[in-house]
């Protein structure tokens, strides 16, 4: 809130209440950062009433006449809202989470909170007993009312649109069907010639390393990566996330698995990308309406982007695979590093995102994205999910669930009314491909580098060409910004193409 | 907010602001503990301000002039504020801190903000280098913004009892003065007739015992005392602390030292006394004006109690002293209950109060007192208080400090701006003893209970005479229902008469 004698009477007030939603959004992560990692049981339903309480100063501060007067003055102070200038991206960010906000009336929205808490508890219950029965009419209620706020944003191209629009601002339904539409061959093939080879080895994986050890390596890799300790922490939790308590506070979390080395420390690389990404928003953006992420696919570029084509590529583990080797010689003492590169890369269709490889990760995402869109424009029925999840995984991954915990309830997205989020995955995917290949057009040397344990030319060129614009920049405007050309599949399919080709000799 | 149709419209909208304060309070308190707990360096400057955004929401929503209306109205609705129902009460609860809170014009609280967070900055580099000069304008402005404050409540008896009241509801300085004159000089006679006696041995305790050995003995202990891990949990903090965010999570923290193991054991005992009183406060009063604990003495009076009517007794230690044998046989495999109980009784007198034995913790409550009180009235002058605190060290407890760090600066409360808590730690040394004489006197078995591990009668008798009141009543209140008597200190100085005549044959 300090005065900046170049800004208006308004834009000052705007910056202001930005300043003030920011703190209060924070404290609100740190809330659900705390429930996830430390709280005792006992303390969830307080921590409930809690959360509601705040969450609702935030939503009558954000909502009410006074800063819709406030964004419309603002409008006509600044002109053209696609200025490249901060005060007319503040004021676009601003009106888009103000007629986002206002447009759903109080009553619908209380009705969503209730049926997504209860449905919730549906969805555990349905998931432990593996009937999809029991989640059924709790999933047909969220449809109804997703469907309900989709019609609130008319008129749209697609129902699907204002969903999507909520995860990745400005992308359509049209753009990510299109894309699909052009990967899924691609990848089918590219699986089936791979299902036609020997998988290499990676029984060595499948193990359980030392949790101390695990951790020390991780803790040990992301800090070479650039993730700063003095702004952030590793924890442990059952599900791995990030979370912003602001600049100075970025933590992530990560689990440590009994039959699986491989899980925590990806996991851990994974998640360090998300927070160097928020860790890299410039200081001037505190507590300012351009602070932040520009989208989940932006943010999923990153944190891809360090888990595998730094993390899984031979060049990393040229450097880093010696230190692992000295932790765990029970595990890789005489395992070689080609040996080791190529089972950390073995392609094996699974039942879950979560555990996919790089050659199968997509297909879960679209996969689950037609369930979705078939959902909204009503030519899918919730009542048939359990069947079409089933057919889908054998046909794009030639392998069927052996039951409905592990297949269509598998995982709490929709439980939580998320639907509109899962395509921004893939979209990360190959977001981090088309960032990667600009980065190496432009510094050849980084493969060297990186066999070096040097990534200071790697986290450079993020910062300067997505970390330092916040939001202030949609999505698309970023990729055309760095890398010439919006998101677009090509790059990815023919990394895949490469890295595999090499690996599977194909 | 479930409404309740035995209350008026008015007394819900007092019960639902309330809960709305009381949410707002738990978040604060949240905040404050990952501050301590687990907060990264860099994240203090963003906490700070979303820790001042958020007590600005709360302090703007309990001081409006509606509020103050809803009050007086309630007021006029319930009439005797004094009658022992719980309308009564909560709307003398909040007509209390209301008043005080309104009182405090905003420029004077942000100055005060102001000035404290730059006293502690001074203060702590003036303990670093020991030189309190650094120190000592900042407290200047403390006392001199502190005077002003209890201006705010004249007529007042004395310029202390405003301060002493925000800590101790109804508690006069007179009261306290009168209570100290009693206990000082009984306390001198019989640390003098200690000090010529010899000291028992305490060496084994000295030591550093494996911190995990430490912990695992803390947590069983505190189990059997009747501390909920399902409503709280136990972290490490530089200072350990007890924090409620609700009823059903009321964490503590404790330190494990190098070189003293009796540190942890005993600071562990202490805060589960503070928290098995806000576990004890019965859920009715969950978000309500009467949740919480009626003053800082009762709290006191309930950790001192776990601690040291229990924790430092015979009876406690024979039960429990040979699973700490089995743990730590290299410490005190051949140290017998006797020669074990004898020394973590020793008396000696120390540097600070947080180390002090049961016959010197008072004398540096008294010390601090005395100077809190000759501040305020303006007899004592703040750049004369390293000479002061030198010359009463030596008087009270025959020690003198090596320097200022381990005298006038040691520890924190000054430089917040905390005058007028210290003398609730000896009232509650005081009450622990009334409280606990009566409890044996109604149930004479509980010491062989404890000498059994068996704790039900000693948590059960606090639950029903303290914890249940939550802030319904004003401490002497509690005291004359639980003992028949206001605090004293003839309870206490018996006590330490007969506990340390047997152990040092006096």
């Amino acid at each position: 809130m300090t005065d900046n004698p170049q800004v208006s009477d308004k834009m000052q007030q705007l910056l202001d209440l930005a300043a003030e939603i920011d703190d209060l959004g924070h404290i609100q992560a740190l809330m659900g950062w705390d429930q996830q990692v430390y709280m005792p049981p006992n303390g969830a339903e307080e921590r409930g009433l809690q959360s509601a309480a705040l969450g609702k100063i935030v939503h009558e501060k954000f909502t009410s006449d006074e800063v819709g007067q406030l964004i419309a003055d603002l409008e006509e102070e600044v002109g053209d809202l696609n200025a490249e200038t901060d005060e007319a991206r503040s004021v676009k960010v601003a009106k888009r989470a103000y007629e986002k906000q206002t447009k759903v009336p109080l009553p619908m929205l209380m009705e969503r909170i209730k049926a997504t808490t209860m449905a919730h508890e549906a969805w555990v219950e349905a998931k432990t007993k593996s009937d999809f029965s029991i989640f059924q009419p709790h999933l047909e209620k969220i449809v109804d009312l997703t469907k309900q706020y989709a019609d609130l944003f008319k008129p749209y191209d697609h129902v699907y649109d204002p969903l999507l629009d909520n995860f990745e601002p400005g992308m359509k339904t049209a753009d990510v069907k299109k894309i699909f539409e052009e990967l899924r061959p691609q990848q089918v093939t590219l699986l089936q010639a791979i299902a036609e080879k020997e998988a290499p080895d990676n029984s060595f994986l499948k193990q359980y390393y030392p949790e101390a050890d695990q951790e020390r390596f991780g803790r040990y890799v992301i800090s070479q990566f650039g993730y700063d300790f003095k702004r952030g922490r590793l924890d442990v939790t059952a599900h791995p996330f990030t979370t912003s308590f602001g600049q100075g506070d970025v933590r992530i979390t990560t689990r440590y698995l009994k039959d699986d080395a491989g899980s925590a420390l990806f996991s851990t690389m994974h998640e360090a990308g998300h927070a160097m990404y928020e860790q890299g928003v410039p200081p001037k953006y505190r507590r300012h309406p351009l602070s932040g992420a520009a989208s989940l696919a932006i943010h999923e570029s990153q944190s891809r982007l360090w888990e595998n084509l730094v993390g899984r590529s031979k060049e990393f583990w040229t450097f880093f695979y010696p230190s692992l080797q000295m932790l765990v010689p029970q595990y890789l003492g005489d395992v070689s590093l080609e040996t080791f590169y190529r089972g950390i890369n073995r392609v094996e269709p699974s039942m879950i995102r979560v555990e996919a490889d790089e050659a199968t990760y997509n297909m879960h995402i679209m996969l689950r994205l037609e369930i979705e869109i078939g959902l909204m424009e009503g030519t899918v029925e919730v009542k048939d999910l359990p069947e079409i999840w089933n057919t889908n995984m054998r046909e794009y991954l030639g392998i069927t669930p052996p039951n409905d915990a592990q297949g269509v309830l598998q995982d709490v997205h929709w439980s939580s009314g998320l639907i509109g989020y899962f395509p921004t995955y893939a979209l990360g995917n190959l977001a981090s491909v088309q960032l990667w290949d600009k980065l190496l057009e432009e510094n050849p040397n980084v493969p060297d580098e990186i066999a070096k344990g040097n990534f200071e030319t790697v986290l450079g060129w993020m910062r300067e060409n997505v970390h330092q614009y916040g939001v202030k920049f949609e999505p698309q405007e970023i990729m055309l910004k760095a890398t010439g050309s919006k998101i677009t599949p090509e790059p990815y399919m023919a990394y895949l193409q490469k890295k595999y080709g090499e690996i599977y000799d194909l």
